[in-house]
C-alpha cells in the first residue's frame, strides 16, 4: 500500500515545453517514473468526412516504446498487433482535446497529436492527454501568431488523472504497482474550469494482463 | 425532440433466447429498430496469459452487417479497417461480462461472445452487452447441466443502457437521431443488484461521423 | 441417407423481402436450417475499370457469422483469414447476377450485394445467389420507381440449387450432413427461363474440412 | 475469329520435365504463348485439420509474374491484393489433383504445387493443372523410388483445357484474344481415363477486366 | 573450396534479351545455376513525390519463385512476410539503375523493373541488377525509337558481381555453397566506365539463415 | 557548405547510459540535433532457425517518432508502411552487432535492440548502431554479473559514422542539410580495433525523398 505519498497526492510532475525542434508544438511530461513525449503536427486539410464544412479536426496517435515497460511490449507494426487498448486510448485523447477546441476557429485543418510513451509506470493515458493539450496549445498559438487563424481555437485546457480503489482506500494518481491491485479504476479528464470532459470507470478486477 | 416516448422511457425491447441452433448459447435482442444477435462459444482452453492458473476468460467480438446502417458500412476485413470504435466496444463487452463472472469457477475455458448487429438505430453497444450476457448465461448453464463445472460462474446479470443530454433534457435509451444531437453521451452498465460495472461518459459534441 | 424428403425434394423454403429497414433492397431466406440475409446497396459510381463507359456493375460480398456453424468459424478480419472459399463464393454470386443484368441500363452505378449467413446447414452459396437476386431486384426497382433509370436492368431472375451424388443416389438440395458424404458435388444457377448461368461441379471426395 | 487453327485444335504444346534443379518435382509447360512453371515441394507433415488421421494433402499456389501480361499485373503482396481470381484458381488446381490422389497412400505429408505464370495468353489455369500434375507425379515417384511410400498415390493423370463459344462457334483452347470475346467460357479437367474431375462454366459476358 | 574455377573466374554467363513477349523490355540471365527474369514496364506518370518536376523515376521489385531454392521459400504475400532482405535488394536495384539514368531525359515516367528469380544459387541480387539494366535499356530504346523521348536516358550500363573471402582466399562470383562459408561478403555494382555505383560489404559471419 | 565545423569534425556527441529504468540495458545518444534512444531486451530463447544449436542471436528494431522530422513521418503501423528504409537499417544494426558478438558465449538467448529516433537530423542509422552497442554491452554485462553467462559475448565495441562528398569536398558526420546535397553517401561501421564491419556506399544523386 502507498506509504510515502498521501492518498490524494500526485507524484512529482514536470512538463517541459518545446521539447522537439521540428514539431509545430511539443511537450515532455514526467509524472513519477512515467514519461511521455507529445508532439503536434498541423495539416492543412480537414479529414474527408468534414470536407467543405469549414471546420477542422483534432486527432491523436499513441504508442509505447518497446522498452518502456518492465516486459518488452512488441511494436504494433503488424496487423492484429494494433491493440484495442491503443485504439481506446487514442480515441480518448482525441475526444478530450476536441471537447475543448472550437473546431470552426481552427479552419479546415487537422492537428495530429502524437503521444509516445518513453517509460510507463501507470497513468500513461492521462499523462498523454495532459501533455497532448500543451502540445496542441503551442501549435495553435503558432497559427495565431502567424495570423493564419483569427482566434485561439483552444477554449480550455484539459488535464487527466487516474483514481482507483485499492484495499478499500481511494487513491489518486496510481503507479503501476497500485494500478495492478485496484478493484476499481477510473480515469477522469477535466477542464481548467472544472468541467468533466470524460469519465471512464470500470469495476473489472485485474487479471494479470500487464499494461492497463 | 422526443415526442412519443417519455424522456425516461425505453423503446420496446424483446429478447429471444436460443436464436441460433449451433451455438452453445445465443440471444437475439430488439430494442426499437436496433437488432443484435449474440452467440456464445465455449473453447476448452484459457488464453495464453492465463495458462496454468486454473481460471478462464470471457472475451467478445463485435461487428456490424454492412447494410445495418443508413449508409453502408464497409466490412472490417482489411487491416486498417478494424476501427477503434469496434475495438472499444469489444473491450467494453468483455470487461462488463468478466466483471460479473467468477473466472475460477469457469475453469481453464474461454467463452467468446460474438455480437453481430443486424440493424443499428442507436445503442448497439449496450444492446450487445445485454444480449451477450444472456448468451453467456445459457452457455454457462449448459456447462453446469452437463456437470462440466460445479457452480454457475455468472454471479450477476448485467445490462446496459445509454443516457444523453439533448437540448438540455436528459434522455434514456437514445435512438440514432437523438444520439446525433446529444451534447453529452453516457453508457452505463449495471448488475441486477444495482452495482455499476462500467460508466463511460463523454462531453464531445457530435461531428457528423455517422456511427457512434 | 435421406429419409424424410424425396431425393429431388427441396427443404422448406421461405423468403422475406424488405427484411432490413435501411438497405436499398433486402431479403431474408430460409431453406431448411440455412438462413441468409442479403442486402443491396446502390453506389452512384462505377468501379474504376468501367469509368466513363456508361455502364454499371454488380458485385457481392459474403460472410458467415462466427456462430453460424457447429464449430465457430473465425471472422475473416485479419489478412490471411480471407479464405479462398469466401472469394470463390463472392465471385460466383457476382457473376450470376451480372449474367442477368443489363449493365448499360443500370448506368454508371455499382450495386453491392451483401450476403451474410446467419446459420449454415448446407447450400449457403446458392441460397445467397437466390436471396441476392431478390435484394438486387428490389434495389433496381427503387431506382426505376424514382425515375433514376429508364428500364429494369434485371432481365431475368436467377436462383441456385445444389445437387450431389450420395451413395450412388442423386440428391437435390443437400444439407450439411449429406454434403459431407457426397462423392460429387454440383452447384447450378439458372434463370427463370431455364438458361444455365453457372455450373460448378467437382469430384473431389470430401476430407473433413468442415465448411463446403 | 480463329483462322490458322481448326476450331477443335490445340495450340502447340510442349512440356519439359525436371525444369528446376532444386524442386522435388517440376515441369515447364508451353501452350501457344502461355508459359507456366510448376514446382512440387514435399513437406513431412499433414495440415492441421488432418493431423493424426494417417493421410496427406495436396495443395497449390498460383501466381503471375508482373510482366506476364500485356498490362503489368501488380504482385499480390499487400493484403487486399490477393485476388479472388487467384484464390479460385489455387482451389481448382488443388481439388483437381486431390481428386486423383490416394491421400492415404501419401501418408502424413503435404505436397505443395507452385504454379507460376511466366507468360499469359489464355488458359493459364488449365495449363497450371496439367503441369502441376506432372510435377506432382515426379515428386511422388521420388518418394516411391526412395521407399518412403509403398505405392504410387497418383491414381490417374489429370489435364485441363478451356472451351468457349465465340460468335456462335465452339472453340477449343482459347487464347487471350478469343477468350475476351467468348459468350460462354468453360474449363474442363479430365483424367486419363476420361472421367470428369472439374467442370466450371459461366455465361457471364466479358466486361473488359483483363485477366480471366 | 573452389576447384574447377579460378578464384577470379565467373561462372558461365548467358543473357537472352526480349525473353518476354508482352513486356516493354526484358532479359533472362543465367550465371551458373542462378536464373533470373527481368521485365521492364513503362508507366506514363512519375511517382507522387516527383509530380510536376519534369523528371521520371526507376524502381524495382524482386521476388523468388518458391521452388527456386533448395528449401521452398514462402511467397511474400502475407504482411510480415515481406522480408527485409527483399526490401534491401529492391532498393539496391533501384538505386543502381537510377545512378546511371538521366531522370530528366526520361520525362514524367516511371520504369518498373521486375526481377523474378527462377533458380537461386548465389548472386541473385547482382544478377538482377545486370539483367535489370538490360531490360531497362530495351524499354528506354523503345521510347526513343518511337520518338516519345529525345535522348537515351541510360547514360551507362551497370552490372554487379559478388566478392567474398572464403578460407582466407578472395573469390569472385560466389555460388551458394561458397557464399555460406564466406567470412566477408561484398556486392559491387559498377558502370561500363569503371565507376563504382554501389558497394555493400559486411563482415558478419554467416549463421545458417539460408538465403543471403 | 559547412562553415562552423572542420570537414572532418564530428558534431557534439553525448551518450547517457541507463537512460531507461525498465530495460536490461539502454543508452541515449545525441549527436548534434539527432537524438536516439536504444534499449536492450534479453529473451531467454534463440530464434527458431538456431534452435538447439547452443548459440544466441542479436537483432534490432528501428523506428522514428512521427514528430522527429521536419515533415511528420507516418507511423509504420499499417502493412505496406513498413518501409524498405526501415528494414535496411534494422538489418544493418543487427549485422553490425552480431559481427562483434560471440554468439556461442551468449547461449540460447536473443538480445533485441530497440532504436527509437526522437529527433532526426542526419546520421540516425549510425547513431543507432553506436547507441545500440552501448545498450547491448550493458545488457550483456548484467548477464555476466549475475553469472548467467561465463564470459562477455561482446568482443569489440562498434560505432558508425557517415561520410559524404558535398561540392567535391569530403565531409564527416553529415547533418540532414548536408546529406541532402551529397553526391556520394557512405556509412561506415568500425570496431574499436579499427576493423571495418560494414561499408555501404551509394552514388545515387539525391532526389528529394526526404528521409535518407
Amino acid at each position: 500500500m502507498r506509504e510515502k505519498r498521501a492518498f490524494d497526492e500526485l507524484r512529482p510532475l514536470h512538463i517541459q515545453t518545446d521539447y522537439l525542434d521540428f514539431a509545430a508544438g511539443s511537450a515532455y511530461i514526467e509524472i513519477g517514473q512515467t514519461k511521455v513525449i507529445a508532439g503536434a503536427t498541423i495539416e492543412e486539410k480537414a479529414p474527408p468526412f468534414l470536407k467543405g464544412q469549414g471546420t477542422g479536426w483534432v486527432t491523436a496517435e499513441y504508442a509505447m516504446l518497446p522498452c518502456s515497460t518492465e516486459r518488452r511490449s512488441q511494436r504494433e507494426r503488424t496487423p492484429g498487433r494494433i491493440s484495442g487498448r491503443t485504439q481506446e486510448i487514442q480515441r480518448l485523447i482525441g475526444r478530450s482535446l476536441r471537447a475543448v477546441t472550437d473546431l470552426a476557429a481552427l479552419g479546415e485543418r487537422t492537428i495530429i497529436i502524437d503521444c509516445d510513451v518513453i517509460q510507463a509506470d501507470g497513468g500513461t493515458r492521462v499523462a498523454a492527454v495532459t501533455a497532448g493539450c500543451v502540445a496542441a496549445a503551442m501549435a495553435m498559438k503558432k497559427l495565431l501568431d502567424q495570423d493564419i487563424i483569427d482566434k485561439m481555437p483552444l477554449q480550455h485546457l484539459v488535464a487527466g488523472i487516474s483514481v482507483g480503489i485499492v484495499d478499500g482506500r481511494e487513491l489518486l494518481d496510481l503507479d503501476y504497482a497500485e494500478d495492478s491491485q485496484a478493484a476499481t479504476d477510473m480515469n477522469v479528464i477535466e477542464t481548467d474550469s472544472g468541467q468533466l470532459v470524460e469519465v471512464q470507470a470500470t469495476a473489472e478486477r485485474r487479471h494479470s494482463r500487464g499494461k492497463t
